[in-house]
């Protein structure tokens, strides 16, 4: 047999892994709900009409060559809009790379700011990619803690704790992924200070900006003085269009501090040719078009949020604390006698309830014993969902 | 400053190296022909109609959202017919997975196979991301000879002595990019032999395929017995949609020797979630429908390569071996007193002919003092290129 690399071999994604079981569990007949993903158009969600429509033009009237390797100037004007009116930072066309939504954007800053050895910090929970393609790159992922008792914001003492001479930058995602936090201004600008104080970069994953529910987000990049900041986001949330796989950054970095950084990643950008063409040009469309769809959207992911928040509530074994942003929630087990671990609680919940949760663990350390779901489909179906898991919990509660 | 990792500020990308000195001349007004990047886009070329219209059916219809990590099954389902009439393989969908474009395909492959230290051999000249990605992955492309007087077919015998221990494939280009070479069933299954020998897996580029002038294209997919292959094909060249960025690849195993390499591939696959889901449904399309419209564009580029062939064979100090397949052409510099190299002849061709090709040498070490030309352009294009390249070379040859 041919063997494989270590790095490929290395990785987990906890998301799609427990997939698997769903399958075969779905094979023989039995409907699962899946609250797995986080996928809006798998729901009553659409990427909105002037950006379909957009798309479509492009591609019948001929826009369908490779583009520039750092994306078309007029998407990377568009952002330089979008981002101005959101962030309030200055900058211009010149700091925004086009990528394959915000994976790709991870491949390209983590590839290119990690050799062997180095470390990141990244939260704890957080999105899988973090570990895996920190870890991939035969770096090292140092997990800080985020806070439950404290709405899972960042632990900025613990963070400082886990820097060494061989950190290369600080992750935020925010709002988070999977705890639904939004993390508060005087945070960012803790956190802005620790950068400063150690000469990091802070990586700043904002897909989620503008799902929030109460509050607003605040961005590092609207905050910072000289500390370089790398704001990612994309098509994928807030425009509700996951499978067209586009996004961008964009550097904030008024002292220069990215220039070898940024060299390396156009290295990077340029082996992978480019972006696709035709959905840059229904990107332009979201990022310079009304917004107004957002509203309804939001209204819908509101009741959703409140809906699942109160039934987790009534429901035995388990705490919840109630997401200020993105579509997670990522309620903890308080009754441990019952399973080994959160996956197999899980993996329990999977067979019993035929609901399709992701452990918490997959997001790192601070998330075991949780696990997530993803409230996106509609009341009706959370509602089944919840139905299901209350009477498994009572079950095995009383067990 | 912050520093880049060493793996990326490794990487060259000679295709658009060049480009930012073109850029520079265009930014004073001069008018550069470009015949550099290998698009039919940026031409008289277009994907099918029937692709355009089923791409936005399925943004309109609501496709919108993510899918399987391994690509659509219908896609790969519709990949298992082309192939099979194509190369007779035995396949079946689950053998297939799709990329953003054979580029991914390619980060997949490398990334889940190559360890550090370990070594791939790849054709020289060779498309520059095979030596750029295998060396990203802190591994070595051991560079193979290809035989210009033999019709640019590969050297099975020097392919041999550059196997070792710590060989894990070899890498084909066929029809090659730069060298438009077609290469002939006996010498595939030489290297098929050889690659049994040794254990090893071959990887082959046919991402040209249906796109030749004489013969026919022969995969090794289609010979092999017992040696593992892996075909990657996809959407930008046959079916000109160069901007969709997607393609795919698929393994002809009999005896699941990749069964490792395949989980690693999955691995790294899913931590990216997933390739463009609407685009799937236009390469479905593509993979399924008509291909009538491939005559009309291969008469087209028939023409003009029947037409640089014949102009390059006047110009003094050069010589050109006709290409069998793809859309270039790679002349030698046989005059070689009046440059250093061959990047400084195109960059003198550039500032003094105002044509943009691309230096042979960012193609390997045998691709040294030759120069790639795209031919995409119709006959005036190229008959104005060619004009000033005459006129340059005839004044450099006279200085």
């Amino acid at each position: 047999m041919i063997r494989a690399s270590e790095r490929a071999m290395g990785i987990e994604y906890a998301i799609r892994d427990v997939v698997l079981p769903a399958r075969e569990l779905e094979k023989k007949g039995v409907k699962v709900i899946r609250l797995n993903i986080g996928d809006p158009g798998k729901y009553d969600f659409q990427p909105p009409k002037h950006m379909r429509d957009a798309y479509c033009r492009a591609i019948q009237e001929g826009h369908n060559y490779y583009g520039p390797s750092e994306g078309l100037p007029e998407m990377r004007e568009a952002v330089v809009q979008r981002e101005r009116e959101k962030n309030g930072v200055d900058i211009t066309a010149d700091d925004v790379r086009v990528t394959a939504a915000v994976t790709e954007a991870l491949q390209l800053i983590f590839g290119s700011l990690l050799n062997p050895g180095d470390n990141i910090l990244v939260p704890s929970p957080s999105y899988p990619p973090y570990v895996g393609l920190v870890k991939f790159y035969a770096a090292e992922p140092r997990e800080y803690l985020t806070v439950e008792e404290n709405g899972w914001q960042p632990d900025v003492d613990d963070m400082r704790k886990r820097i060494d001479e061989r950190t290369k930058a600080i992750a935020l995602i925010n709002p988070n992924n999977p705890t639904g936090a939004l993390y508060e201004k005087k945070t960012i600008k803790e956190i802005l200070d620790l950068a400063g104080e150690y000469g990091l970069p802070v990586i700043s994953d904002e897909i989620y900006d503008l799902m929030t529910y109460a509050g607003k987000h605040v961005s590092p990049g609207s905050l910072t003085k000289d500390v370089p900041v790398i704001v990612m986001n994309g098509m994928s949330k807030v425009y509700f269009a996951t499978g067209w796989r586009l996004g961008y950054f964009y550097y904030v970095d008024p002292e220069n501090k990215l220039e070898e950084v940024r060299e390396a990643i156009d290295k990077m950008a340029r082996i992978r040719i480019c972006p696709s063409t035709p959905a840059q040009f229904a990107a332009i469309a979201g990022l310079t078009g009304s917004m107004d769809y957002l509203e309804d959207y939001m209204a819908k992911l509101k009741e959703r949020r409140d809906y699942i928040y109160k039934r987790l509530q009534e429901i035995p074994g388990i705490s919840t604390t109630k997401p200020q942003g993105a579509f997670y929630i990522f309620p903890r087990i308080e009754e441990r006698s019952k399973w080994k671990n959160d996956k197999e609680f899980v993996l329990d919940a999977l067979h019993e309830a035929h609901v399709l949760f992701v452990h918490g663990s997959g997001f790192g350390k601070a998330g075991e014993w949780h696990f997530r779901i993803v409230f996106l489909p509609p009341v009706e179906v959370l509602e089944e969902a919840m139905n299901n898991f209350e009477t498994f919990m009572k079950k095995r509660l009383a067990e």
